[in-house]
């Protein structure tokens, strides 16, 4: 049986080995949904995720699209912040695109001792899960969370994810983090994603910028078979 | 409305201001429950948490009982661990104890800045929860995890203190620790909580120790009114 762990924020991420492990990413709202989005139906190329603004929006001059988020809102300069609806767009077909956003590209750079890294989302569920059952490691999924606090909709879809894989037979739950976020997915999905999701902080956070839509199309599930995994420094698809 | 926030591990603990806040330190297997015990009935006057072994050894020469444990186990030298059964021996009567324990003494001296620290436990809830009421200021529920780490049996409990904080009218859930604590406390009174800490990954580690009834003593609602707070270096109680 191969391991399932949960890390809640990425200040928890050193306490992880993650060496021997597949990590998955989750950044629901928004950017890992984003890029899912992004690398589906032949638009991005690939994505380069980066930590700071200056290194990103140097990247215009290599051809890049380039797009940020700080604290919600896109940074002034860029062509666009990490809404879905950017994402998109058809003007992104064939373009490479760097990014920057507060918590998830922070994640994947903290998870770099990972044997992989794949970014997940409710997005992509079924895919992330099937990609994962197809690898046969232990898995960590690392939850972006908000500022290295814990969040309701990271934890939500990283216990979707476990509660899938150990469905799928070959997973069993390795810390309590995974109990806990699957009763966390069980109540959500009783009582409806977009509902549940409503309840948390940073509902009422994004809610400030007017994009409930967002939120609403971020909680479907399975709405696109893109894994995006990253190699070289890039997401691509898998 | 006063505010309720969770702190699920120590190492998250930075992230919170405490400063204007009542901090309640729960590490329920076994730490703060061996606390309340050890305080209740006459038995021991006042208790010294302490960081690191040798410190808390040489406060036997002033005339303390010293205890200590490393990794669920008595650490040898010492009088005993942090076993609730050891906080009940009559010999306790009018003496001072100095302790170190893997992760409770460590979450109180990381909470220094708090406006109060009180120590929580499953055995006090009704006590902390009346106490905290009558304070009437923001509090700050502090797990004290396992080395770090999230763990089932502190979550639970800091959702109980939270859910019935809420319930007793003057305050409202402000992170989203709370709700999904207060989920897992709800589930634990459904399934009964020493069936439901069964599941823990602490309960696995403690279970090679024999400790199981230390486990089921520790899971008992409401068995003593002591809270205990720290003043000047000392947990006395209130």
């Amino acid at each position: 049986m191969n391991k399932l762990k949960i890390c809640l924020t990425p200040a928890l991420l050193p306490l992880f080995r993650l060496s021997g492990c597949v990590v998955v990413v989750v950044d629901v709202l928004r950017a890992t949904s984003s890029f899912v989005v992004g690398l589906d139906e032949g638009r991005l190329t690939k994505i380069l995720p980066l930590m700071d603004l200056e290194t990103c929006l140097s990247k215009r001059q290599l051809g890049y699209l380039v797009a940020a988020e700080r604290d919600g809102a896109v940074v002034e300069g860029f062509d666009f912040g990490n809404s879905p609806f950017s994402y998109q767009q058809a003007h992104l077909a064939g373009r490479d695109l760097a990014v920057t956003t507060t918590n998830g590209t922070k994640t994947i750079h903290l998870s770099a001792s990972a044997d992989e890294i794949v970014v997940g989302c409710l997005l992509n569920l079924s895919a992330v899960v099937a990609y994962l059952a197809g690898r046969g490691k232990d898995v960590v999924v690392a939850c972006a969370g908000w500022k290295d606090h814990f969040n309701l909709e990271d934890t939500l879809c990283a216990g979707a994810l476990v509660w899938h894989l150990q469905q799928s037979g070959g997973f069993e739950f390795a810390n309590d983090e995974c109990l806990v976020a699957s009763m966390v997915y069980g109540q959500a999905i009783r009582e409806g994603l977009f509902n549940f999701v409503k309840k948390s902080a940073h509902f009422a956070r994004l809610a400030a910028f007017g994009i409930e839509a967002d939120i609403r199309f971020c909680m479907q599930e399975n709405y696109s078979a893109v894994v995006p995994v990253y190699r070289d420094g890039f997401l691509v698809k898998a």
